[in-house]
């Protein structure tokens, strides 16, 4: 099966988890964010799907890829089609179900995340929303991120198969973005990020274990891998603290 | 099967989406939310698995199902494991796949919906963060409800099949979840969503066809549904406008 994802080009984005499952699993797939509208690529692919008038089950926004003729929206959901398939999914349905579960939990984290710098929405820049941006970042960084990284290391603790993994012997979807997430963290809120991480040692073997894995080396040492950036998801902005 | 609801007390919040779900279901349900603790209900019930040492695969918050031996946490990850067990969701693994992708762009909106009264984050009071909320709920009004509605009055639309649903012929957990935020927005806003439903009446329709489905009115009349309040994800205060 050729994969086609569909996502903005120029930053990592939500486009990122799927990137990387894709990678891991050595799919073959098409990364419109990387081809020129001459190409058959960038913003106006993407939106052929999102405003088509004959796309009978359009997506609300990317990334969302193209397997034969469905069209999969939704970070989590596109993760748990590909799970299955691309070998990054336990086989049994608790384990499926559990899996996504995670990768879900990490969604609502991603949120989190991103309304450091954007709390009063999309609809106005960082600059605008500043002070604002400040306030949710100190509760972020206080009592959010904790919670979440507590709750992370804690399901890797009570995973009983050996290695560095959350869910069983075999890395999964949501050991990949978890690892993202890790490393974004990094980026954005360095000092906080060490501070937190230092005392979560499970969550740290998994994001080198992760990054350590030859299809995901090639992949990050590859032009295809996008920097992190102020533009994107996870934004280094030492005003806000962290 | 019978199955144990675990969710916050005295309000609709997420656990909302599952009840509708195992209302129109016919299951057979304990909801621990109207049970005393001496029932062996109530938040101590919901902490012995959020908390517990003893539990192999935790959920990270509310709304959590006890399903035999499973614990299966995230609203949209419960009704995709009770979808096709209470006949409320497709047959084939493409039709389920595209209801929870509705799902999971129904938990995105609630998101948004929970964040115009929140904007700097659930550890401060809405007081706190009154002027802040304002300047979200603009926004949200403007341009974010907006383009959610729009986006599935189109779903609708494109539904080749007969009938007021998203999905197919027959209703699903995602038909159920749209009727209820189509509620809870007439509840917070009801001035901006009668205006806004008024160019959207496939949603209106949905919404009235899911109230008056004999399980749901039977569910709605009974003490098992509880109001619409302003300590819960729909709220409203008249000073943020809509």
């Amino acid at each position: 099966m050729d994969y086609v994802l569909y996502y903005w080009p120029g930053i990592q984005g939500r486009g990122e988890y799927v990137r990387l499952a894709l990678e891991e699993g050595g799919a073959s797939y098409v990364d419109t964010a990387l081809l020129s509208e001459e190409e058959g690529g960038g913003v106006a692919a993407m939106m052929r799907f999102l405003e088509g008038e004959d796309v009978a089950r359009p997506p609300f926004a990317p990334p969302f890829l193209k397997a034969g003729r469905q069209i999969i929206g939704q970070t989590a959901n596109i993760l748990l089609f590909l799970g299955p398939r691309l070998g990054l999914a336990p086989r049994d349905a608790a384990g499926k179900l559990w899996t996504h579960q995670l990768q879900l939990t990490i969604a609502d984290f991603i949120v989190d995340i991103h309304d450091t710098h954007h709390p009063l929405g999309g609809g106005l820049y960082y600059e605008e929303q500043k002070p604002e941006a400040k306030r949710r970042t100190q509760g972020f960084l206080a009592e959010r991120m904790p919670k979440f990284l507590g709750y992370f290391e804690r399901v890797i603790e009570r995973n009983r198969a050996r290695g560095p993994w959350m869910v069983g012997s075999r890395v999964t979807y949501a050991d990949l973005s978890m690892a993202q997430v890790i490393a974004g963290l990094r980026y954005a809120f360095p000092n906080a990020a060490r501070d937190a991480l230092r005392t979560r040692p499970r969550l740290v073997e998994l994001h080198d274990a992760v990054f350590a894995r030859p299809r995901i080396r090639r992949y990050v040492e590859s032009p295809r891998r996008l920097p992190f950036s102020n533009d994107d998801l996870f934004r280094r902005y030492p005003e806000l603290g962290g």
